[in-house]
């Protein structure tokens, strides 16, 4: 077995899948969904990276109605106040990926503490996992909120290696974003990449440990 | 006329077409041109915030470079390191949008300097400003180079009230790019957009003070 004391998660994009909004979005706009959901979520890690380094934080779920409110305009779908906000409660409760609560209960049955460390705010973790009914399997449910910045910032992947008690080398940081993987394994995490549509890793001057396609291959690679 | 002491634009996208670079992607890939060059620049543009806030700056050129690489890789269009390198190069000779050279021209007669505060290297802004012989216009080339990190980040934008020796309230920022308008606007600087394209300006917290479709348009907002 790996020199792993603990697995951390990325939350949006890794464990849950951003565009379970698409469906509610198409309800509004029926054969656009999935071009607003794409739009939405460009926007939103894109204010999460620009307010981050304007030095003018605000928390995700005002990031995640901004974004909503950038894509509609663009795309020059109206979308009123109720239905704004009818749809960013559906950020709340998106779904997690088919093999995610399979593989977690092996992970956990490793005796490895599982953590999430994500960009949304305490409210928008703990009622993605609770709507999921996932929260039994992680041991911390960590918030970029308490450093007030945004991944990829030092900072926020600080927090993990404090409230778990680990040195980042302990620790195995898992995402599907490469942009976070990069982040991550800069600031001196091992890093695994669940590449699960055939991505391409970004060009940040990092390379990911290890790529699995999904993470049933995760309990696996950590027993080899 | 306003009480503008000076002003200070932005280069990519504001007095520069990027998408020059796609007629030459286009020789290397028949019908892709405009593709890669959409991809080339909205990597670019992500690299940029997300090394800024990772605290792994490397210069423009390099980022440029990078999302080169990147955007070949994802579009699975092969790219040898000659012709790399040779559309890297493109990027040193991109165009002026039509109307601006007579609009700066224009400026430069009501004796206002002008600046250009670019995220491209010392060298990238040289290159550019002299293949288009419009060097001639500006008082002050300045390079998010000297602040080793990108805008939107405060410390690039007073580099410009540092080097004009103006305060903020009296150099007016021109800039197409929203997210560049807005932190621009955050830091203090009164600012135009010029939006050619009909585009939606971001959420980012900010409204710029005034928008223009074309830059023949500033100086007749500035002396009225």
């Amino acid at each position: 077995m790996k020199n792993v004391r603990g697995i951390v998660f990325d939350l949006y994009g890794t464990l849950y899948d951003v565009h379970s909004v698409a469906a509610p979005c198409d309800r509004y706009h029926p054969g656009r969904g999935r071009e607003m959901s794409a739009l939405w979520r460009q926007k939103q890690l894109e204010y999460t990276w620009l307010r981050s380094l304007m030095g003018a934080y605000v928390d995700f779920e005002q990031v995640t109605h901004d974004a909503l409110v950038f894509a509609s305009h663009h795309l020059k779908l109206p979308l009123d106040r109720a239905a704004c906000s009818a749809l960013c409660q559906e950020y709340l409760k998106i779904q997690p990926f088919p093999e995610v609560p399979a593989a977690l209960a092996r992970l956990q049955a490793m005796a490895l503490p599982l953590a999430i460390l994500s960009n949304g705010s305490v409210n928008s973790i703990r009622s993605v996992v609770a709507a999921s009914q996932l929260e039994h399997h992680f041991a911390h449910l960590i918030s970029a909120d308490s450093a007030q910045i945004f991944k990829p910032h030092d900072s926020v992947y600080q927090l993990a290696e404090q409230q778990m008690q680990r040195h980042r080398s302990e620790l195995l940081f898992v995402s599907s974003n490469a942009w976070d993987a990069s982040g991550a394994r800069h600031f001196g995490y091992p890093v695994c990449w669940v590449n699960r549509a055939g991505n391409t890793f970004d060009e940040l001057g990092q390379s990911p440990d290890h790529v699995i396609q999904g993470l049933e291959q995760l309990a696996d690679w950590i027993a080899s």
